[in-house]
């Protein structure tokens, strides 16, 4: 059965190519869907996409993932720094997550070097700009799951 | 007139049962709403209940308790450490507000023991899973309630 | 071509004129818009205004505030100190903003004195209570705009 | 065999009634213990109440209900934010411990913010006076008991 | 009768113009002043104009400021960060004091993030250049006081 | 009637004379005591005087007071730094205290720049050696009292 | 030969008697002058008084009474929390110092509960209003006095 | 002569055995005691031991040690983090004293990580259980003491 | 030209496979390192691998990648949270960083929260065992080196 | 078999003697060597020393100490403070460790109060100079092996 | 054309010589004004020194340095911890700066190792007493200055 | 006889010239060492310099400079901010030190504004470039020895 994975992009994501160009690059939230499911068509993964700006939905979308996704990878965008809710979600559905951000967060300003999130992710991955989701990905589909689940 | 008391459930709190049972324990939150409800009832107390992962729902919640309630019952979970806007609701609509966890927050990881709550609530119950709701609800009907309201 | 300006009202501010008058005043929502439409027209400048109580509905008109304003008003109100989400809408947008708050938020509790949006305004008006607001529209129509834009 | 409970009241409550009205109320420490020596009664529970300013004679108490107590119900008072005894002594003799307070402590200086004792409770009630000790009966009364001790 | 206000511009002020433009903006205080004089002439209130570069002058100034002044607009400059004198002469005069900054402190140095002054001040208004001191006059003229001084 | 008056000395200081002299100087607790009943006499007021090196004792000696005293005058000593107890006690007798220290605590070690109790206190004598006490007695002789006690 | 006495008034204390009474009491500085004046005379000490709002100018009057002094008494008020210069001038004149404050400043707030001055002085006393300087001017003129100097 | 030992147990100690074994042991304070005693016998050293629950009691007991004791052996247990009285006395009696552990504080909880008492103590020994005590005699027994004494 | 990588492994990285395998898992660095030399010559890249245990080696190795390496891919392990020295040579040889980790430093102590080399990587990939290393070489593969080097 | 032990002495060890006589003694490393050689020939025991000034032969002396020794003794010296990879080696051969230092570093600079090794140290000796060898010779000695090892 | 330097001395400094030679030295501020006078000669540079206990003062003289002085030495002394007008100064005048001090403030109390001056100073040289401010007059003399000035 | 010095460089400097030119300028190490030299013989003095990055060696190199410095010149460079090994030998040795800095480290990150040797060196210098290493062996030349030595 192919693995399924969830991809979750936070808010101001949908902004990407015009948002601060020198921080996050000049590709937009489609390209980079684009190239992943290019990537999950070549690897046989079922892929879904959400992206909200609302952490309610956000957290919701993580609380539905349990019926169907195998493994998450989530940039939480600014509510990496703010949400114990997207942590608390996370860990109650305990699908092995995968943190991922575009630019490198720890050569930024100080409150975006706390992330509530990554104490519950599997890992992390940050700086590579558009790669970062590749990269995330690949880091998705390889990753050993828990038989048990 | 019987006492008016609105429950409030904050996020994540939909999947008890399901969620890190060893914390939050192994029953649901429309088992936890039936033994309020039985209580209420016993107690010829009026109750509403909503439950929200939306921190904006939840406000709104608040704030329309004013016209409505007695007092609030009110698990604000993962807001509770980081919602200025929940504290600020319940400042704002003066109905006395008693705040409930299921889990002891001071028994957990560090960024849980500070409640933006707790300040603004008449008193705090906490620990006791289930039963945290059920003293809530005994707490909130036994309140001296100020005349002038 | 007149200015545009976007107000944007932050969570609890429909309650003004019924919530804690002692810090915010006894005067609506309503009236502040009221005399700020009047503003508005006395100088040629267009005006929307909008509230909400959901982060995710600030971040979402902020970001289209890009295809139509010349300048932002914003009261974040209670996200001021806890929304990196509005923040990096406001830095995402690049419409230069105005930061506005009926109390000064430095004569109360100490997590109020820190606000996250600051950094990213242009300027802070502060205490006036309505009169804040007029301040800032004023601000908002004498600030030089970058022509480049 | 019904169920037996050591009510442990900390140093000044048994000034209650003229200390601090305003933040203790005015009832006294013999009115509470009446009202819970009734309760106890009608919930057909052995009952016995010690109050010490001494944090060693507290320590002692919690130390001797080991042989005799099903469970503690506890206002360490002051010694809750500095006797580091009192928590040792509770982790110690292992018999599950409900932390009460008058007050709600998280409503006042920030030095009453930090408990030594909560995390090795299983629960915490604060801010409803005289009842927050009759809510914590109650839920030492129905605390589910492991059986192996 | 006409309206008394007092302009105090702390240290460095007297550079205005040659000092960091990038920062403080290419006027003098000169014309600052001269723009002051126009509106104050044309609002019908009665202006007076200090600097210094002493902190003992502007405590004394501000001293002097009770029995002239009806509302006191100042910028202390450096001395915002470092001077609890200042901040006692305004609590001292009981004179409702306008709090005004050039350039948004908030986006500077961290030291720069605390003012000891704002606690005390009516209202806050920065980052506007020299027009910070113009919505300042304006605040000041419209400002409600209060009868009994 | 003559004022009544007690000294309370906290923990160790029985040792004086004998105890790190350099800071505490050469003379005994019974030679101070002497010159205190003599100052007492001249000044015709009732003295009591107590040592203690249990805070528990200390506790139930401020709480005794309020049936008797007038003014307390109270050297904490050591528990200075650590006693919300004692604290707690001189807020519940509501009997004005003043605050003695031997030595100037603030010239010493970081943890002794602290006092819980100096903000319930109605003043602070300190670094004078045996003169602290005889300054605090005069203090506490010319105290306004407050008549409605 | 008589003890020469120095008592230094700090910045803002030329306010006295219209500076907020509630905290600092009805009477003006002249009237304290006189009594320690009077108070001087009577013990056979020498005394001038100064009074000063510049940071500056404390320094040299602490610096002049290198030359006549014997005992300094001095209220750095403001200062008292910012200034190292005067805690220098102090340590460099080497005449024992008397630090004295009118209020309880560890009663108010957090930023006046370190004072850079008292590590220097020989001794504190504060909180009694006027009194504080009629114990201060006792405890000065009682002092011992290193001979060698 | 031979030499003379107080050995001090602080609070709690006398639950060992039964206390949280998997921290402290499964021996008793009675075993420990006898080893000791035995040990003392044959290294020819006179040995005294003392346990109490209560800070003023472990006070008087160093401070008694004075006219006795030519080295002190004290495990203070929780009064280890709180109790500067302790440390006040261990000073005041300048008996050299050996600081002894049974768990490594350094492994548990933050607020086990510093010891009011290690400052003034001449070493300490933590972490062996039982053994420490035997190390902490065997340490006190070749201590170098000053002739002077 | 084939691109050139240099992956240097920080101190204790040589006793994987039997240091705590449940943090750092079951396989050698050895293993690792086959597993990277068949992707890099399957990506057709030329590769190089150091191990050292000494901070100056590690130095050194970063200081010679200058001549040689188009991107570095780094595991500073314990070094991570307290080299200044690896920091500042990544800085002054100015070839892109790929900073590495087997596990979460996020989900362990605090200690290890805090990178200081972080912010002069490009990126940071962690938690994901052996396969992190394999992702970053992935990254170090396809990032865009600056042309002008 | 006889027990192995390796003895660790760090930084600056070597110059004992000549080093800080007034905090570290006048013996030197080599008195202290025979000393510990004498004693483990008495306790049958097989004795290892090594010493160092560079962090990664200290990392690899506890690396190589995993095929030989039962017990560490390690004295990390100015690496106590500093070394995460020292901690981290102790960790990864888990070899029972105890950590000894000749001065009591808690009554020195306060950079010295910190251990990164003492949380994966078995337990730890300080302050009894040489004799702080010699008593965790015998710690080791008598310390209790896991026999899974 | 010669170099024009200006030294600033701060205050106190006017009593070297008699103020804590110890710390200071025995020299006084006249004579070091005729080293750095001769020095000056020998150097071909003219120099004009001022002494001031004055922060306005000091403010001003190097506002006054704008106008003539190549590069300003400046002793800060306690003004170097406390004084933003000071820095502001120094930043707006753009003349390159050189901050001496006799002491070595690192090696002082924890509130002189913070310098609010040598972020906008060029270099920093301190310790070397007398000798620091010939060092001092050297680095200015050899600095290099941009010509564009 | 000549004095004797050793000049230390440590980690990282070997890349002078190409290293980050904007901080720490265009010249190489070599020719820094070659102004020294000549410097030196000029001073008549006797020079050794020795460069390295690993902590180790420059830890003996100290140690090995008491048996031939008079006095030592070193740049900890990265090591600065986190070497107690390096305090550690500079305190042992007591051969006085000079503390020297290509850059300004206080205008430069957070982490560089703290350094672990300037608490033991004489004195500091920094911030002027090549220059700062001629001016420190300057200080050293001139530098007043303890004849006792």
């Amino acid at each position: 059965m192919p693995r399924k994975i969830l991809v979750i992009h936070g808010p101001n994501l949908n902004l990407l190519g015009e948002r601060e160009p020198g921080i996050y690059g000049r590709f937009t939230l489609e390209e980079i869907n684009k190239e992943l499911s290019a990537l999950a068509a070549q690897k046989g993964v079922e892929l879904k996409i959400v992206q909200s700006n609302h952490e309610g939905e956000l957290v919701e979308a993580i609380q539905n993932a349990r019926h169907w996704a195998d493994v998450l990878v989530i940039n939480p965008a600014a509510y990496t720094h703010t949400s114990v809710a997207i942590r608390d979600a996370i860990a109650a559905v305990r699908v092995p997550t995968v943190e991922v951000h575009l630019s490198n967060t720890h050569a930024r300003e100080g409150f975006r070097h706390t992330s509530l999130v990554s104490p519950v992710a599997v890992g992390v991955i940050m700086g590579f700009g558009k790669a970062s989701y590749l990269l995330a990905l690949d880091a998705a589909v390889s990753l050993e799951l828990d038989a048990k689940k």
